[in-house]
């Protein structure tokens, strides 16, 4: 069965090499998007998959109940693109000036309808149910899995698996990994009010600038001190702003950050240290100091049973010296909602490709990947629904 | 004799007051100035006083030539103007947008030229000789007067003063003080270079925010450890900047600020001290930091002697109560160059007056004081030539 | 088979405790075991074991040639005791003052004698050869193992694995994990060379006590900035000493701490930042500062499919839901030098027992396990041994 | 009058000689001089002088009323010594072990003596009053000075003038200076409560060294940035103690230190800024920050009107040329309680001659003076008493 599944992905992959260029010379900003679902939402009840729209935003959710009794998979693809000007030479380049598919979220959506298609030519035959979540808006936080998740897609589903197709991997290979492997990605706005003055005169002043450099020499003791040194965590100050003049003390600085974790209770625990330390480091200079707090997406929690499972089908079809391990990074990626709702995992399937330029980092204005990334895609979501 | 003068400098005043607001409504700019030196040259080549234009750059030098035999005796006025829109509703309102003589350098320039027309008035009766110092370009780095001095307008030269106006002293009082008085202000501009990166990878760029945050607290220890505590020293960071987004490493970071000394050699020091601690901080952190040091006016040290002698001709002046001591303090005042070459003091006329609201600070867009400043400056002016 | 040896290894189990109540009775320090390695290579000598000893110190290696061709399999114990008062009120109790089996390596001795004189038992039978680790001196740098691997224990050996008892486990137990599981452990003592004097006259000295401070607080940049947030890493000062008085600058300061890290990049990167930023700080401040570096044990690095192995075999012995991960700490074991010449790995084995008030921390005057480890350990040891 | 007076002191010069050796062989320490006021008190009784005992400590006030009216003088010598071993080599070194008039007191008392016996001949023609201070306890807080002051023996003074000898000044000169020429002198006990632990563990422990290090760092910016930077202020951490061990987080830190001032105001703002630093640093980690801070002595006011008096008498005894300035410097001397409470000054007395080897510094276990400086010292305490 599998193997005819696999031979007709092959037949379908002109199909999905079309979608992939028409939305890839549309692309829509993140919670942005009208053209994209639309058009998810057509190809899916075209199908006869059941179709929900504005699932928690833009989001389409696509329902393929099995003719037998089974497990009910969900299987991701984001949908949104990023405001990069296209800069690459080819005939399918953004017709949108200012807007890219610069991380290939094109390709995960018309893999993942690719694999619609063949799934829904053997409903009667199929062994549990497959939900399809069409997702808006990865790039911008809040982003829309959040939402969607919020929204009920996942009621019912028992084990939920997204892919990435990654430029950094050659075309061909497979990579995977358990456990923590994207962070919770936070952001941080501190001002400091100070009391301006003449240069000349900082006791009758409250220097900000003094004061900001000592809070961005104190917050390093988060991660270097109060942290479990086994736990990743980081803290980067990313803009100081402070003063105009040679001779003025400022009134106030500004400055902004990020503040990355895995463990949920070190994110925590940085948040509540960093604020405690903007606190009273204003006390203790005698300045307020305010810090607006945002908690960015959650981290990425790859669970192992299930991280297996993919490391298994992908072996299947690659071959082992095609799967490979990824290490954790310090981004930031909202499939992270899915897994923390139902057990599942994100994988990786390289597009990267010399031959065809498909060499330029994600989010680069000439940013491509192998189209044929797709059809291994497909191949593995297709397999993870067969082989439950 | 000196009752006959101050008798005649009242009859002056009303002339003065004139030419103050003539200079008033035509202000013009550090550097920038050609009616103001015009009407000056003028104004002293009709007394009959011999003129030097161009001295040192847009300066003016009269010399007063006595019938007999002492000292050279030069008195000094600026007569520049500061970039700050007048807002004060008078009729001698400034009549050039955004120039404003903020600072009183009309009421020196007025005083000085009432001065020059009484003393021209005795001439022959004199003893010794006069030399009018008209400065230009007081307010601005690199300033008027060491121009002027390097241009040789000090040859021959005794003794020089110098007054100021002051706001904050009362109409009708003297201020004076030996020793260092104003400071030595210095200039720095430093830039880190770092390297820009992901702020989720602090491990693959150089920080330069981190280390400019560093960099100022450790600024802090030349004041507080490196320099005699019994010798003032001010190292003020006015700028700090760094950075745009919340998760990216800045490539850079700019900071500027002003140092202010008293002794030379402190000077010198501080200077050595913060360019060592900004390269060892950058070689620390494995960033080249530039620093561009910048010497400013150097400090203004009134000699005891002269200085007493002024205090003893205001006191005969205005009585024992009306002569105080003024402070020292850590802005700077170019007049510094002038009794760096020979023995002389500067002195501070009170010009602070409620009653015709001559009360905003120095450099503030309602500046104003009470020109009856001018005829006590031109006394003590007077005075200062006669008892020598 | 391995029915049968296990069966054998109960009966053989009485010996193993009377064998490690003698050590526990003798215990030796580390570089000072005579006792211990002699009693070790006379028992291996009696099952017919060829035996070296003084290897690489006081280390004892058996050598069991197998009659029938195989893997060489190289299982270890350490035997050497702490500078520890035994506090325990047992029969066995240390007879030596201050001296103390307090981490379990009388233990892990009795439990490999036990394998050696059960598999010594079926050397004919036996495919490959065992090679027996007894080795000295682990609770001491520069420890016992890297000499005997200099002096040739490994020659030949395919994989080596170890045990080590853990009271924080329950009995009947097993914990295993792959990749860095235990730290490099490194010390540095750094001395501040500065210049004393008044402290009153902070300018005619080198304040030492100001300068640690600093580095203190810079040393903090290493992990918060400098190394991969991905890759564990510590910088520890433990002890900061300067000064007598209230009013004396002292000449000195003296600081003193430990770096673990996992990855040998990270190590030497972290080494490296570490001198480099003691030594910028002293040109900083024209102080001279001395870093004393001595590296400790490597880390620990367990590969994964000999981890996978002695997993299954664990699993195989007491159960799915009794073999658990143990997470990596930043504690040292020079077992370490062992896996990082050959593949291998280090497991532990649950000693914990509240009803035999098993309980207390490793290295605890009252610290004991249940012997029953010893059985589990030996089971597992020759279920490695056979499995090849 | 004065004249014949000089005369006198010089006929007394060999008695004042006497007396000192004889206190030079005999110093008694702080708090515990019984002998030196004993003999004092005989001393100034044998001169028909009224005398009080036990003032405010072991202090000796001398009355001597003048039979005509006029002003009430106070003259001051200290007589304590200090906890040095003489290391000299003259007949007059003293016979107490491990303790020697290492700074002159013993000088500073002979010239008092002198004095009296000079002013006590004249009784019946003086003009006004003589209070002879002879203070106990100068070398140790909280000193004598207070003491005395508050049991009364400034009552009815008009003025008090104390002098010093000096060492780094040459015999034959007096030093003088206005306005505040000795610092406050405070001290502080910081103990940082932390909470120790394994040295691979700092996320279960509150690092005080860590915290202790950031303080110090911290206290930089009261002299850098709060404090007027044309008032002198100094804070030195003379001592830093924390842990013993490389590998574990010690459980507390200890500090301590001094801080220097002249004005009182701050005085007062160095106090609270350093409590508030400590006690938010301390929140900042987490850790609870005790400071214990003592006031020692306030700073020493000279009264201008006196100084400028003192200077006019020296100036007739010694010539211009031979009267110099003392710069101010950060030391401390209790003789500030005096002038705090009657106007005065406190002069200094050139001591040093290389002849006599007369060159170590004060305190040092060779230091001598030259006896000559007794007599100066008694003439200029003779002239202010008769030329008021």
């Amino acid at each position: 069965m599998l193997e005819k599944l696999y031979e007709q992905l092959e037949n379908v992959y002109d199909e999905m090499v079309e979608i992939r260029r028409d939305l890839h010379m549309n692309p829509e900003l993140s919670f942005q998007e009208k053209r994209t679902p639309a058009f998810i939402a057509n190809y899916l009840r075209d199908l006869g998959i059941e179709v929900k729209t504005k699932v928690g935003g833009n989001g389409v959710v696509g329902y393929l109940k099995g003719g037998k009794p089974g497990k009910t998979i969900a299987l991701r693809a984001d949908f949104d693109a990023l405001p990069i000007e296209d800069e690459k030479d080819v005939p399918y380049k953004s017709k949108v000036p200012g807007v890219m598919h610069a991380c290939g979220h094109d390709i995960h959506t018309a893999a993942l309808l690719g694999t619609a298609k063949v799934l829904s030519g053997i409903k009667d035959e199929l062994k549990g149910n497959v939900v399809f979540l069409h997702q808006h808006a990865e790039e911008l936080y809040p982003g829309g899995a959040k939402g969607m998740v919020e929204d009920g897609c996942l009621e019912g589903v028992d084990e939920v698996y997204g892919a990435h197709v990654e430029v950094n991997f050659p075309i061909g290979q497979v990579a995977v990994n358990d456990g923590y492997v994207q962070a919770a990605s936070d952001t941080f706005d501190i001002t400091i009010h100070g009391k301006g003055g003449h240069g000349a005169e900082p006791h009758r002043s409250v220097d900000p600038l003094v004061i900001g450099s000592h809070l961005v020499v104190d917050l390093q003791n988060i991660v270097s001190r109060r942290v479990d040194p086994l736990k990743p965590a980081l803290v980067t100050v990313g803009a100081f702003h402070s003063g105009k003049a040679h001779n003025v003390i400022p009134d106030k600085a500004h400055l902004k950050g990020t503040v990355r974790t895995y463990d949920p209770d070190v994110r925590e625990q940085v948040e509540k240290e960093l604020k405690l330390i903007a606190e009273k480091t204003g006390e203790k200079h005698g300045a307020k100091i305010d810090v607006e707090y945002v908690n960015g997406y959650i981290s990425l929690y790859n669970h192992p049973k299930e991280t297996a499972y993919i490391k298994k089908l992908s072996t299947d079809i690659v071959g082992e010296d095609n799967v490979v391990v990824k290490p954790p990074d310090m981004g930031g990626e909202d499939f992270a909602y899915f897994v923390d709702a139902v057990p599942g995992t994100f994988f990786w399937v390289g597009g990267g490709n010399p031959e065809i330029d498909a060499v330029y980092p994600h989010h680069h204005p000439k940013f491509d990947v192998d189209e044929k990334s797709m059809l291994l895609t497909a191949k593995v979501f297709v397999s993870a629904v067969l082989n439950q």
